[in-house]
């Protein structure tokens, strides 16, 4: 009972096709990659997904460079590989350099360390920080 | 056998003193907060986190403010309470607005919706993104 | 200093056999996979593991297919490729069609974004949920 | 710099009135929990998160207790103490007995213990189970 | 419908009785503590997750110290605050000093700070570590 | 906009030569393993990073297999697969028996479950332990 394959465009619903060509146009991009064409084996899914990934990361109050730059923070801290390698590149594209790559690392590691630490050492929350 | 208390700066050994003194000099600040009064049991750990600590959050390519945002995006996917109340609190003095802190918050979310459907769909790596 | 490989029936101890024996007839397979090949390096905790998960997995209140569904979305939740390929697969046999493969994604997917949204936003337990 | 405090349906805005409306006769509820107030200070994400857990919980090929077991191991599988308490409670409500909620902790603890075996043992993928 | 409180002595059935009793003996206390308790409302999961703490926390190759600061290198790992304080509380009981338990912590602390350079910079398995 | 490539000794800067160096000279190794090779590309977090691991895994109260042990639960809970590999190698270089590895394994495997069912009982923090 094997996982099934991607959803190519040429076999495709109507509604698929639709996500794909937004997709395809707002990124400005021959294709989709493959996370969208796994996620096409739910219509429904795929549809409120991207139209979610479209609205928040839009240009707003943060640019989008800032966006990928928190996306690939999450991606590593949670080990998911195929999302590192997708928002790493998307970050690269949106004007990371291998500069600012290099100090996302060292503040996403240094965030995982104290967040230990903090938990080892049971810190209670500031009072002036309490809700 | 309790957890011992904060250490304090009256009660605190010479080079813990050092420590706290460059804390409060650095973020100009009246008082360190309670996790270097906890790492202050080690004075090891709590001279060479808070180097690292400084040397990573220092302004570079990135600015400090960004820099305070990913490390809440790392604390709020942890889900490290005292973290997430802390990093908050610094990332609004370094000048977040309530509609970045909501940016934050929604790129957050989504990016570990997506890490997951990514790893349940078992999506493979795009070739173009292989190492 | 290599990982050991996997153990194989015909190299196995005869406490390792016995345990392989039960789960090839429990489950109606012709070989176990591989988890319990590598676990087999250890014979208690292969019998330990064993019983627990045949014990857990078995028909209760909740049943079979339930059961395995909640194993992928811990597994997916975790990122454990090797559970997610195995549970999903279980779960296929188990009578999972792709339409409940789709909804069981969506859950576990808005179920690690709304617990960040819930993290970062700080919210306070409602007081009728207070223990 | 204090957490903004939750919003009040007496001190929200039309856009956010009108989610916490559909909230209370959607669920039949006399007012929304905690997390939607405090979502509320972003009604853009108020709006798409509340849309998309009504569209992802709304009965379909599984029904409304399983998604709220689903939910409720990945809550406790991630440690977020505000969706255990509010997705439990939801659980309950839509008709898990104490057993049932006995059984779905024996799976949530054991895949998260056979998750780390199958990591720490670098167990392969079984070449049935490849993609 | 609130979560069911602790199951005391005085109410508890015979073979959680049992279990209690057991756990008093082996670990020469007066009552157990909560986490059993509450555990008690599913006596199956009691017993079998009782006589599985027990055979592994067991004297060994590894002596009860060292389990006990594995068990809080995983708990602060993931951030389970009710794990910490009582495994930080049997380390100290088994012998874990001071000095021990700020190594311990710096070592988790770095683990999880290198995991995710790890994970960012996607480091492919050096040649002779692969499986 | 690929991944760069690891940094090997003959191309790399002479502040990165010197870490190198370092490790391989601490270590005894011929070489040093990927991770200090893709960590070169910042030549500041390498060094930072190098320093912190080597102060944090020298002798100490704790002996450096049981370091290794730590450092391999840590990442056996977060899935690095990365570091899985390299420190359950150092950790069987500084001594660790097959019998100790399945003994770390059987303890990391039950304190994620544990883990897991303190969460989803909500077990309070016994008075005794409460800070």
């Amino acid at each position: 009972m094997p996982t099934p394959p991607p959803v190519e465009y040429a076999d495709a619903l109507p509604q698929v096709r639709a996500v794909f060509d937004d997709i395809k146009k707002t990124r400005n991009v021959p294709d989709v990659n493959n996370f969208w064409k796994y996620l096409a084996h739910d219509p429904k899914t795929l549809k409120r997904t991207w139209e979610s990934v479209k609205e928040v990361m839009a240009p707003g109050t943060l640019d989008p460079l800032i966006k990928e730059m928190i996306y690939v923070a999450v991606s590593v801290t949670n080990g998911c590989a195929y999302c590192i390698a997708t928002h790493t590149e998307a970050a690269r594209r949106a004007g990371m350099s291998e500069a600012m790559f290099g100090e996302l690392m060292a503040v996403v590691g240094m965030a995982n360390e104290t967040n230990r630490l903090a938990n080892g050492y049971r810190v209670p929350i500031d009072d002036a920080l309490k809700i």
